[in-house]
């Protein structure tokens, strides 16, 4: 028996997290399933980025970079995202983008281990992987004389030998929204002799993450998806503080030693001495209008904390995705749609992918048309993601009408639904 | 005969370029000569940050990667620094930070020597280079076997030698202004056998530069100093088109091969393929709220073509260094000041130094406290910057009275000046 329309809105009702949707502008006429993309816009942060731009930079000026704090603003949003993700305080930095902070973190985990294990050449990843990662280290592995060994995640444990060097993986995947175990894995990888490097892009502010816990060695992360902050927002790096301190004994730097992750920036030496700890993989100056924005993102998490923060958000992630799939199977049957995304929460991020017999752009267009915003991945996914913050139960319910009206009607072989936009 | 406060007047009543001031938001009770640390709001920005956030952002959502142009937002930028840079269409992207952009610059410089000429070893700069250039350059050239030789600028003739791999000079120095001879220095340096890169960052908006005229190879500048783009706009990067059509031809990537510089990153392949020209430099995604700013920025440069352009600009900035040294010569003499900066127009860029004797930190703290905002520069600089978009000559008089005021006073010897804050 699937929920009707009623159903879901008691469940709406129901929802103690519901108030949270109140801190995100939304606009009508708009269920937004692509928040996995880029983040909804909470409602502080126009006011607060236009306060940066007006009184910061208009008034303060250069001054700014002390009076307004922007000098540590790369670490303190930085502690507002270690608390998402299981990393201590000064852990983790903030600054660039996802795959700029990649090339630092795997450089850094090649470094490390052309010193402990020069024989090991294996950078190993998945081959659904987030394509910026794969171009990242292929570019490394080259650099270095290694080899990008791409597999399929089940493949996992035949490379945990003594050819492995670093294993770089994305946590949820985009595609199909898999999630690793990361724990387990980590375990696993360890005693093999590798280091492992996270892309958290699909899980920070998604599922409940614990580096420390997992006993990671580096990871990165988006700022634009989950955590809301913005078009292009800044990134996130982090690494094990074991591995920062040795940075630390043996004054190993990261390949983009700029200046401010330098250990006294105005001091203005010629000769480069890395900053202690995570502030080393700092480079330039950071983007500061889009960084402020970032940081009301992660305010939001931080009121969430009142209503029992990521794991009540996981746990209604999870009951938006699972209403979604069931309501899909049962109203869309037979019209050429497959579930790609598993079905066991434990191996699931917070997004629902279905491959379509057809490819199924023009289906997501016609979907888009109607107000209903999933987007397409290539060859053939029509993905949804599902923002526990500001998703609700009837959206989910709506979204499903759409998709079954689109596909029952034909609507979506209409000409202007197959014409392919920059961006898709 | 030196001029009066009156004469300064007159001569801003005669000054063509005065309307230009009133695209700017300028604070009340400060004379800001920092606009080549950090360029002033202009008046267009707030607005339509404000409407990239609440529109662009908030309602369109993913969509206005496409709607909004988002997706070629780096390239029209770009394409708005190149009027100011001598580049052609489409040779020169926008995004990352300066440090960022050198890596890619100077490791694609490096690649094309190891390839044409490999016995070269070494990359020479300028010893008072600024610092990010040289840590960038000091971790490549360790990173490829090769040695960075820092020299004296008047040493380098010597060193146009069979060792030269990469020039790599920034145009204005950001302490004493000095200005190399752009087409004079690349000129020399071809016949040598180097590729020469170009850091523009205190050039790009404050002098005209003609990057094609010169024959450079390559080049890197900065979004928040003259361009006046706001705390940590994007950065720039530009490649010569015999180089990046070499790059097309041979597959050559930068090494931040990001999806967003592939040749079709909606495709999402797993294996990197560069897209033509200087798009291959883009890595990640953009920050897009920092990079709208920049686009008001550049507006302001595109309006100021109607009174003349950077030719105009130019004429102004030097009489306005012309006029703040010799009032700096005659109004604070035997005040312990040395004027560090050349005093040949075609020598110097848009700043003048000068050393005090004692350090000069406390000085500098001073005066901004009288709303005079320079900066210092480690150990002794007192540097101020001259915008000819919205600098006036009784600014330039009022600043010196300040400076007199604080030096004779002694006021700059009370303990307060002499706390050192974290950006000094």
């Amino acid at each position: 028996m699937t929920l009707t329309r009623q159903d879901c809105a008691a469940l709406d009702a129901a929802d103690a997290l519901s108030p949270l949707r109140d801190q995100f502008d939304l606009p009508d006429g708009v269920i937004y399933l692509d928040g996995n993309s880029l983040g909804a816009l909470p409602k502080a942060t126009a006011a607060r980025v236009q306060q940066v731009v007006r009184d910061e930079w208009g008034v303060g000026l250069i001054r700014s970079w002390n009076i307004a704090g922007w000098i540590d603003l790369a670490q303190r949003i930085g502690n507002q995202i270690a608390t998402l993700v299981g990393a201590g305080e000064n852990e983790l930095i903030v600054g660039d983008s996802t795959s700029v902070n990649l090339y630092k973190a795997l450089s850094t985990a090649i470094a490390l281990q052309k010193i402990d294990a020069p024989s090991r050449r294996a950078i190993v990843s998945e081959r659904s992987n987030f394509p910026t990662d794969l171009y990242i280290a292929e570019t490394l592995a080259r650099e270095h004389g290694m080899t990008l060994v791409l597999i399929d995640a089940d493949e996992l444990p035949a490379h945990l030998n003594d050819q492995l060097a670093v294993l770089m993986l994305t946590h949820v995947n985009y595609r199909t929204g898999r999630m690793f175990e990361m724990a387990q894995v980590t375990r696993d990888a360890h005693p093999a002799g590798a280091l492992v490097v996270w892309d958290l892009a699909h899980s920070a502010g998604a599922v409940p993450v614990d580096l420390t816990a997992a006993d990671a060695d580096f990871a990165v992360g988006c700022g634009y998806k989950y955590l809301n902050g913005g078009p292009g927002a800044p990134a996130f790096v982090w690494a094990h503080p074991r591995h920062t301190a040795r940075m630390d004994r043996e004054q190993l730097r990261q390949p983009l030693a700029g200046w401010l992750g330098h250990a006294a920036p105005f001091e203005f030496t010629t000769d480069y001495r890395p900053a202690l700890g995570i502030q080393r993989f700092i480079c330039g100056t950071p983007a500061l209008l889009s960084m402020s924005a970032l940081a009301c993102g992660l305010d939001v998490f931080a009121h969430a904390e009142r209503f029992g923060g990521l794991p009540a958000l996981r746990q209604k992630s999870l009951a938006l995705t699972d209403l979604f799939i069931a309501l899909v199977e049962a109203r869309c049957a037979n019209q050429g749609l497959k579930l790609v995304t598993p079905r066991e929460a434990a191996h699931r991020g917070s997004q629902a992918s279905f491959a379509h017999e057809t490819g199924g752009y023009p289906i997501m267009q016609a979907l888009i048309a109607r107000g209903v915003i999933g987007d397409f991945r290539a060859p053939d996914l029509l993905r949804f993601g599902f923002t526990p913050l500001y998703t609700r139960f009837v959206d989910v319910f709506d979204a499903v009408e759409h998709l079954r009206l689109v596909l029952t009607s034909g609507e979506w072989r209409e000409a202007r639904f197959n014409e392919r936009a920059a961006v898709t």
